[in-house]
């Protein structure tokens, strides 16, 4: 079917066909089209046997392109008093499924691997807790990185790597060592909350830039964006799998935007966390492959690809590499060494690529079965763009339904999404959501998402 | 000895007599002679025994109680540039005996149990890896720290706690709640030089207020400080074996501090990070202890008492709790869960005491060892003040003995030692060592001492 050797509509083999063919019992025959209808690519027609379905995915509309609008600047919005009173109100509910998050569920990492490889290394280094942790990250940790990183066509000394806590902070000494308060800079819009938040905390003046759900932020208004104000310090980007949107910079926007914030004299803060995760296994080129003036500040996270319970993250800092180290210094001092010595461990060995591998499948997978749900239940007029690769669909619904109002109804039902509003401070995607593509598609994650169509039925009921 | 019977001068009791008293093999009598002799106790005389020696270090001249100036804004004297250049140094050379630390050896710490307790953390909780750690911080260890907090007379929910990665993360956010680029912070001097970097790297301006060896911050200075910068925000104190002096501030002083700044409006910051290390075993009252109005915002961290290898701080907000939650959440995210299970269970069990006890006596020892090789090496002149608890010993050099001179020679000859320069903005302590107190006194370090002497005697010749 993948292959295009069945189409919809095609009689799927009899089940006895398929136990000659592939010499499988008749048990695993069955359970093999079971589990392709629970997935929605095979219908059972009473006494005609299976059919290959027409997704219903296959009828969603893509979240529209940005109507290109003139950046301005919402010097403070409270997004962190926003994102303070959602994630308060998700803390205090009974949340049965939790459709909110931006990471997939335990099962889909290496926690026995990286578990036995705690082991190894808290055998090894007897000392390990009476020590103070290596300056900038540990030795090993840091060459895995940097080995990796040439996938990403990034040629990255070692010694260049700084280990964060997470991405979240290798952002923050990003923004320390390029811009202060009062500072302008531009942000994909939607954007991370994260990243809005950030940069309130820090005083600074985040500028929304539009960005297309297939190609990224648009070069034509960063442009405009940049005549109209000319204290833009940095410019933040996903370039790949972006969060929430799921989209990916072509390598000539790339190439562009690098040429472009170089001659203006804005720095380039990239953050690189979802790359791995591609449906095609291909590692993209990180911005800060075509950078040769160290204008590009790179930025990533394991937190996503390997373990959502190690706080991972790291740095480059390019130019600034002598202020991104001693603001990590003069934050937090170097990164406990045991989670770097077992993730180094594994990093190093086959069962890393491994991992990958079928983290990847069953991405897709899952996010293949939740869009399908989506497609399946929720009302006419939702828009979907199903991206190929990553943690995250971001869902338009239809009319003016209220992302905060949904959000306040699922968790009634004990659901929890992530409303729109948390990523922009505008009101702009007031009516998205985004919904998390990295669990199994489980019953209860079905039903939710049933509940959830209804619920947006009900609103788009109430207010029109 | 300790208790007066025998005095200084006095004759010991004959090896045979202490075998028959005590019950103990000849051998055991000798090493425990030899023991006390090592450690400047006893002194050998040829053919009459041992005999009570008067230490050397009884004659130190304490360290000057600070002549009163008048607090002055250096705005920025580049310290992170200072700072960054001395570990650079220091890094580089080959350091054979590191005095520059302020923590204990590994073996003050209980690597062993705190790995035990590690190993259990990752069996009971095998899906630890694969997801996030909870907001705030592991429940257990805030029940813990809570709990312990009663023993500084604080009352404090576990739910306050946020857990950081150490006291210096805390300190930035403690900072980072009170103030903004271009506002006042008091600090005391001299002071840890991380407190003069985390303010710089954030443009805020340290004042620095008279500080005494014995009793810590000049309440005296900090009120004239008040009358002349109105613009003060914060004042940040060690109230407990402060780093590098030692000094303890009095109950009186602590209660005083509280009432002034609250009637002022300048917030506190505590870092108490040292107060479980006193001789005495008693754990002094926290400034926050008198504070009813929130205006204390308390640090610590659990690095130089139990686990220099482990990350492990923590802050209470008080007024500014819900800033500082936000402000912890987009700067790191919660911390690591695995460090904090497990050290939960050891601060739960009789063994945190235990080692408390065993840690304490350890410091005092190898405190007193390293004062006494001082006493006994260093030029006439030199003064120090032996401290009644934590990890350092603040030595003033006589004449104008420049301490990075000593640094850079000392550091030729594979000894590091902390120079009095990071200490402050200003030259005040530019003839000033900090010097570990906590390792053990081997005969390298013993070596290293006398080097360092003949080193400041040199310099004192060539200065004159």
């Amino acid at each position: 079917m993948e292959a295009g050797t069945l189409a919809p509509g095609d009689r799927m083999p009899s089940v006895r066909t398929l136990m000659e063919r592939h010499q499988v019992s008749l048990s695993t025959a069955l359970q093999t089209c079971r589990h392709l209808e629970a997935q929605g690519i095979l219908e059972a027609r009473p006494r005609s046997g299976y059919f290959v379905r027409t997704p219903a995915r296959a009828s969603l509309v893509p979240v529209d392109e940005p109507r290109p609008w003139v950046p301005d600047l919402k010097q403070y919005v409270g997004i962190n008093q926003r994102v303070s009173s959602i994630l308060a109100r998700g803390l205090q509910a009974n949340v049965k499924v939790n459709l909110a998050v931006a990471h997939g569920a335990p099962s889909l990492y290496p926690v026995n691997e990286l578990r036995q490889a705690t082991l190894r290394a808290l055998r090894e280094n007897p000392l390990l807790y009476g020590t103070p942790p290596p300056g900038g990250g540990e030795a090993r940790f840091r060459s895995a990185i940097a080995r990796r990183a040439l996938e990403a066509r990034m040629n990255i000394n070692p010694d260049e790597i700084v280990v964060t806590h997470g991405c979240i902070e290798a952002i923050n000494l990003a923004l320390r060592a390029v811009a202060s308060a009062g500072d302008v800079v531009a942000v994909e819009s939607p954007t991370y909350y994260a990243l809005l938040q950030t940069l309130e905390s820090m005083g600074m003046r985040a500028l929304e830039i539009p960005t297309s759900p297939q190609t990224g932020i648009s070069l034509e208004a960063l442009q405009l964006a940049s005549e109209t104000y000319d204290n833009i310090k940095a410019v933040i980007v996903v370039p790949h799998f972006q969060n929430p949107l799921g989209s990916v910079m072509p390598d000539s926007h790339k190439a562009q935007l690098v040429r472009w914030a170089e001659s203006r004299g804005i720095a380039i803060i990239e953050d690189d966390t979802y790359s791995a995760l591609g449906d095609d296994g291909n590692i993209p080129a990180a911005i800060r492959s075509w950078d040769t003036m160290g204008n590009v500040i790179h930025c990533a996270s394991l937190h996503k690809t390997l373990a959502p319970g190690m706080r991972l993250g790291w740095i480059a800092g390019g130019k600034w590499q002598g202020r991104v180290e001693m603001l990590k210094y003069a934050q937090t001092r170097p990164n406990e060494a045991l989670a770097q010595i077992a993730m180094g461990e594994f990093m190093d060995s086959p069962r890393y690529d491994r991992h990958l591998r079928r983290l990847r499948t069953q991405l897709r997978e899952h996010r293949a079965a939740m869009a399908e749900a989506i497609a399946t239940h929720f009302p006419a007029g939702t828009r979907l763009t199903l991206p190929a690769g990553g943690l995250s669909l971001w869902v338009e619904m239809p009319g003016s339904v209220s992302s905060e109002q949904l959000f306040d109804a699922a968790l009634a039902k004990g659901i929890r999404v992530a409303p729109g509003s948390l990523f922009s401070n505008s009101s702009r995607y007031d009516h998205f959501l985004r919904i998390n593509g990295g669990q199994p598609f489980t019953r209860d994650v079905e039903k939710s998402v049933r509940v959830l169509a209804t619920e947006v039925l009900r609103l788009l009921d109430t207010t029109g």
